[in-house]
């Protein structure tokens, strides 16, 4: 039996030091989730927003507005010094005016780390803003970075991935791409897969390659899937080696049963870690910040 | 037959006077074209722009480089005084990914005007930047309005589109939803349909509506097509006003025969003029920046 980690447990933890923080700060601590849509997954991501919030002592308010209204609504949360964060659940209109949108959004509140003033701070490596402030990560990726720190992946000393190989399937610009550059960062090596073919990154840059999904697993000490379809051949026990933490952030199955019992740590999920990350950059920002 | 505007022989006018005004800097004026894919359409543009260059006096050099070292390229074009603008031929990674590099360009010289810095002024009706110049717009919805003036679409007082109906169909990030707000922003009341729907926009903003392509058609004075697909049902002759000046920037045929033989004025593509708007851009930015 692998040793499963359940995000949820994880989450309680952080949640708690989250709390402690926050009640240190002595004034409330106010973020605003703006709903524009009717997806279910979004109303859903939103409940798990405000039990957060509620957990850790944040002040949550839910707005919710007519797609066509949003742009004004983040004008207005932009400006309120009384509001320090705010996150919006997409999608809403589809990839490009959702990546026009995600940049509307005051850098100093974006919780979720999704404008590009952060995200090119982090493809660049730039572990801190111009005034010595720490960046702000996007929160699936540093979700999945904080477990695998509690699944033992990371060296005790030197750069904390150093000397490990890490497949990724999934690179995609919210999840997968900036994992794979945060892993690099970190010091692995990293193979990233997606229908495109695989690319091979290092703290020293990014290249194409033609490793094949065999081979890169083959000498990965985690593997990590995130890929929604029917049509991804699942991860099999075969291809694994001997030891690996293997994570599927993905809400399809990626690995065979077999493979799952072959891991030496799996986690499942991501999920209730996401969450806890948006509330910790919600600390983080306001602590750097104060009312923008 | 209807009177067709050919935006070659329109683009040669304003290059002339662009090439007058490059001629009176007295120092270079230096664009760098990225080419980072096998796009032949990409090789095209970036032929038509070295042509386009050559013709108003501007010193045009195509760097070609693996799509991976496109980033750093793009660091060392930024950097570069001897450099005032860089355009780079997409596609590359895919919409997601190539979204996140047009926001690498410095906006000082962004001469394709695709950078968040920009496309947010456009949206928000700031016609200067924070120093008072003139801001830069998106190349192709730029040329369509050009092209508008000259089909004398445009009023000779007040507001150019004040009284004027548009139907657009075609709500890209890159075309038909910057157009859209340019020619609301100048007075018209514009309707834009893509395969989600209607939207109606005018100078106070944009709100959802319920009506036909059929009841849109039949009031506008100006109507623009830009769908790239056989799935589109051809404006025929019967939906259009007595009046109507018509233009399709798509590759694909839009408007039947008879369509274009009742419109007023046809414009069959608007190529040419995109680039003359990418060398007026350039002239601009420099004129603004000078080495920035």
């Amino acid at each position: 039996m692998p040793n499963t980690i359940d995000p949820a447990l994880v989450s309680r933890s952080f949640q708690e030091s989250i709390r402690e923080q926050v009640h240190a700060l002595g004034a409330p601590l106010r973020i605003v989730g703006v709903l524009a849509n009717d997806d279910r997954a979004a109303r859903v991501y939103a409940k798990y927003t405000r039990r957060g919030c509620e957990n850790v002592g944040i002040d949550f308010e839910l707005r919710e507005c007519p797609r066509l209204e949003l742009e004004a609504e983040l004008q207005r949360i932009n400006h309120d010094d009384a509001i320090h964060g705010v996150i919006v659940y997409y999608p809403i209109f589809g990839i490009e005016r959702d990546n026009y949108l995600k940049d509307l959004v005051d850098p100093r509140k974006d919780i979720e780390g999704l404008t590009t003033h952060w995200v090119q701070k982090l493809y660049s490596n730039k572990r801190v803003d111009e005034q010595g402030n720490k960046a702000v990560l996007p929160c699936t990726p540093l979700a999945i970075i904080k477990l695998l720190e509690q699944a033992g992946a990371m060296n005790a000393e030197g750069a904390p991935l150093a000397g490990k190989t890490v497949t990724v399937f999934n690179r995609s610009e919210v999840v997968g791409r900036p994992l794979a550059s945060m892993l690099a960062n970190d010091g692995a090596h990293v193979f990233s897969f997606d229908e495109y073919g695989p690319l091979e990154l290092d703290e020293h840059g990014i290249k194409e390659t033609t490793i094949t999904r065999a081979e890169a697993l083959k000498q990965s000490n985690i593997i990590i899937t995130g890929v929604p379809s029917k049509q991804f051949e699942l991860v099999r026990a075969d291809e694994l080696p001997a030891a690996s933490i293997c994570l599927n952030f993905s809400t399809t199955r990626n690995f065979t049963d077999e493979a799952i019992e072959k891991a030496s740590v799996f986690i499942p999920r991501v999920g209730p870690m996401t969450v806890t990350m948006v509330l910790r950059n919600a600390l983080r920002l306001h602590s750097h910040y104060g009312n923008p």
